[in-house]
């Protein structure tokens, strides 16, 4: 069978095309190794998987048959009182979800379980038709295979001989081979999973087994389905055969582990995607009765081991080639591991005509746990605009400008900050240098950063005699300016500081209200940093001194002698870093010997600055 | 950091215990492939997925602030008018469907989208935050690592300073590693994933912001989880690395690629489910608050490459352990990939304590679309007994022995059948023969081991007197003696002939009746064979004379004139074999010119029976 891969299609090919070797060319290397899997033996890998299934979904119970008979059923259907059609599919394992993850009420009524890749026994089938059959019938759904054909025929057979109502559907939906001339057809892939769901819908509605019947018939006609993969499955004991080897995908492959239609290079998944949609639109099979102005839906399917994240990738890509280069309406995706092949990487993608009704089927509400959720209905736009901040934090012009007269506490804060900074600017050698024996040896110049940009943007626009407002600039310049964590966790720190600030006060800020907002600021740095006192970082400086400040305040200090007195527990604080081990970063790594003679960089920058704005208040105060 | 792995816990270690190497040690073979994914450019996997994911989900929408705000926002919730409290989850991508795939209804409102295992930035976080949050305000459910801790701790002191009510839960559910004494505190794992469904229908249901936190936080504080993988995750674009080598499986690994706590040998999965148990469950840790009695729920999580097949297993053997070994109740099982970290196959274990109040959240409806449906509710027996075949088809004691005297009917249908396998058994050479040039060359001994069985079965018990009966232990005979698909269809054949005459006929049966039956039992065949005229195989001696039989019939010939004439036509359309291309198996393999040689054998096979048996009822009218 020669295989022609420029098939005609709706549409041109893709201009991009994809290179393609005959997958029965033996060119590949062969890798061996044991196939790797959680299971326990081999043998038991489908009994096991059942009983799992019905531990997750208590909707589920099974047949007690093992290990002949592997039949999942509805908790809620016996055939002896069951008043609808009753939908059964199945067919060999390794296709987890398929079948089994179908059953529930609006989509199968049971799923009968080979082996790994092998078709069921009649004996199975039979046990699972006679357990929820009831007088109005069932619906036997069966994938395109010889044995499954022949074991669930068989079973049908017997069935009816034994007076039960019995249809049968047999889907077809491969489109990557040419028509076949003989017995075997095309495949039954992914797009058999639409169809379960079609006929359970009509069949919960009420329709007569005939009319079932023939909705999951039109169903099985109007879908086609191709798949591409980037490795070949493992039987669970097998060794894993590598037959694609590094940089290559297989094309049209079955859910078997039988060889592709063809090897070809990896290429982007967008040009995969195009290579797969003209097949299975392809004007010269005509496989789909699908034209030009059809409304369609759409399933990805990962084949086993593929990540969400490829199938929404491939879905997204879908849509609009199927929209703007076919012309087609898309009008439902389902995206997810539908079909698989055991531990197989790639997708197949399916596409199926849809009319109303049979949306309404697609639709309509199952309890089956694998059916997807949320594909229903008609899309709105996807994409809205990113919100602007809310008016309430809009600031005014004459707030983010430096204003032309300082009021008084302008001027404390102004003086504050210069200090502050400068008594940064001016420890950048310490800092680098304890840094080095302890850390990555730039506190000192990040510091260095961020002070010099506050002192920077300080003359050119913080709205001073805001204090709220200004400490609010400060964390912006500090993000600017500092990167790293540092520069995060000092944004926090004025972040929370200016909610606090912002919360209880107008402009004129009072020493209690300064120290609350110094113990929130605290808090957040805390929260979000994880660090704690005792931590070895800048929060023992900081937390010291927020306790004496709080505590000398409520004991009637004035507020500059608090907040002096407070900064000497601060730079207490950050002394005693050197007795503290080491908690997180490179700082862990170092022995308690080299920790003992070096304080914390971070630390003894926090009591620095805090010192020295407690110093200059005070001048300033006392100059008053 | 020594790992203690013989730790203690509610229960002893499993027997069978696993031997641990430090993942430390280097002394694993190291091999590098360029990984294989379906992407397009690996710096738009995250907005590719987001389109992909919005095209999937109509009930989802994105904020228009690619590639820097990669936000994810319910269709139907904007800030404006929201009236709950908005829950608000994200971080680095790469463990889809985490995030995203949980906004919904009931869960998260928004989910902010890092790059692959890169925490998001700031303003992405804030876009999302002013996007959603409503007066009610807005919970952060961060998982607990240093990049997300200070982003997200950032965005809320940012939104608070804007006038938002914001609340923060940070997740730390790991339990692979011993207590840490730092800052870097516990790695938020799977159990987030719960949390987000407790905090989710809090909100839901309209509870305060505190309220919402607060439920939250509890949550988190009462769940564990550990993992355990076969394989190093990839990044997009980046080089396979297998650290682990063949025969190796990582044990409490983060979710970034990091290397897991511990190497061993890869186990069978009972074994690394004892081994899992004990960690989380240990006393020694403590991490979690369960004890003998309790109640829990568990989550089995694929970590992106895992087949469902593996977890359920992996399900299906841990809830048996949990009640009997640890004395647990298991409320709820959560089996699938929730927190992948992209194609890892593996899976992670979390058990959450659990309540009347938390197991109402867990089960309460959502519209996130991966939120797992069917494990609410509580569980009826899993386990039903396989039904017997009805009442109306078990056979009386007489309907399956030997009549003691046969009517005028059963004389000639045992003549009948006695002619028919005789002549196969006579044909046995001469079919190997003609299989063994377009075959496998055992057509003939297949044939003749189900002819001598109906030979013995019919003098053991063939109900000869009941024709239809009598069609169906054939069946049976044959389906016992002949094994393969010749043998499956001719079961089919004799089971869809016995269905039909049954519905037709008492226990006399007319010609017109037979010929009614040969008509259903060659559409079964044809049906679940997949072969129809032409296709070289049995039905192209049958369709002849069952064309022939009908025409003699309604033209008016008598029964044993018309069985003969169509007896002709079916050795005719054996011999027409010859001319016709092979459709299926290794006869397609053969070349024309040899296949022009050979009539089919099972075509031959039945034109023998069949006139055989015709020529004997001809004799049988005669002599009578």
């Amino acid at each position: 069978m020669k295989k022609d891969f420029s098939s005609s299609s709706l549409q041109s090919p893709p201009t991009k095309s994809i290179k393609i070797k005959r997958s029965d060319s033996p060119k590949y290397s062969v890798m061996a190794f044991q196939g790797k899997k959680l299971i326990n033996n081999p043998n038991d890998v489908v009994t096991e998987f059942i009983e799992g299934l019905v531990e997750t979904y208590p909707g589920l119970q099974y047949l007690d048959g093992f290990p002949e008979v592997k039949v999942v059923i509805r908790a809620d259907a016996s055939g002896t009182t069951y008043d609808k059609v009753a939908v059964i599919s199945g067919g060999g394992s390794g296709h987890e979800p398929a079948h089994a993850g179908y059953v529930g009420e609006g989509m199968l009524t049971a799923a009968i379980c080979g082996d790994v890749f092998a078709s069921p026994s009649v004996d199975s089938i039979l046990a699972g038709i006679r357990a929820v059959t009831g007088p109005m019938g069932c619906l036997l759904i069966v994938k395109n295979y010889t044995g499954d054909r022949l074991n669930f025929g068989l079973a049908a057979e017997q069935a009816r001989s034994e007076g039960y109502k019995i249809e049968t559907v047999i889907v077809g939906d491969d489109c990557a081979l040419p028509p076949p001339r003989g017995i075997a057809g095309r495949r039954g892939l992914a797009g058999t999973v639409l169809v379960h769901k079609v006929a359970g819908a009509a069949a919960a509605a009420g329709l007569s087994l005939a009319d079932v019947a023939s909705e999951a018939q039109r169903a099985s006609e109007m879908v086609g389905t191709m798949g591409v993969a980037l490795s070949v499955c493992t039987l669970p004991g097998q060794v894993t055969s590598d037959r694609l080897g590094p940089g290559k995908m297989e094309l049209g492959l079955g859910i078997h582990g039988e060889a592709g239609a063809a090897v070809a290079d990896l290429q982007p998944v967008d040009v995969v995607v195009s290579h797969v949609l003209n097949q299975i639109l392809s004007l010269e099979t005509n496989y789909v009765p699908i034209t030009r102005g059809n409304r369609v839906v759409l399933m990805i399917n990962g084949l086993g081991a593929t990540p969400v994240m490829e199938l929404m990738i491939a879905a997204g890509k879908t849509v609009p080639k199927l929209q703007l280069e076919f012309g087609l309406a898309v009008e439902r995706v389902y995206t997810g591991s539908f079909m698989t092949s055991l531990d197989m990487a790639g997708f197949s993608i399916s596409i199926m005509k849809a009319d109303q009704t049979l949306l309404q089927r697609l639709d309509a509400p199952t309890k089956a746990p694998h059916w997807p959720v949320g594909s229903a209905g008609n899309r709105p736009p996807a994409k809205i605009p990113v919100p602007l901040p809310s008016s309430r934090s809009t600031k005014s012009e004459e707030s983010l400008s430096r204003p032309l007269q300082l009021s008084e506490q302008g001027h404390i804060l102004e003086a504050a900050i210069e200090a502050a900074v400068n008594a940064v600017i001016g420890m950048r050698d310490s800092l680098n240098d304890w840094d080095s024996k302890v850390g990555d040896g730039d506190c000192g110049s990040t510091m260095y950063r961020g002070a010099t940009a506050i002192l920077d943007d300080m003359k050119k626009y913080y709205p001073l005699n805001d204090a709220a407002e200004t400490v609010n600039e400060i964390g912006s310049s500090v993000r600017r300016a500092m990167g790293g964590t540092s520069g995060v966790l000092y944004n926090i720190f004025c972040k929370a500081a200016y909610a606090k600030l912002k919360a209880n006060s107008d402009s004129a800020v009072t020493a209690k209200q300064w120290a609350e907002a110094l113990e929130a600021a605290i808090a957040a740095v805390s929260k979000y940093g994880g660090a704690s006192a005792g931590y070895r970082t800048l929060l023992d400086a900081l937390i010291p001194a927020s306790a004496v400040l709080k505590e000398r305040l409520t004991a009637g200090d004035d507020s500059s002698t608090a907040f002096l007195l407070s900064s000497e527990a601060a730079s207490a604080g950050a002394e005693s870093t050197k007795d503290m081990p080491a908690q997180a970063g490179r700082s862990s790594y170092v022995s308690a010997a080299i920790l003992a003679t070096v304080p914390d960089p971070g630390a003894m920058a926090a009591a620095a600055w805090y010192r020295a704005a407690a110093l200059a208040v005070k001048a300033k105060y006392e100059k008053a």
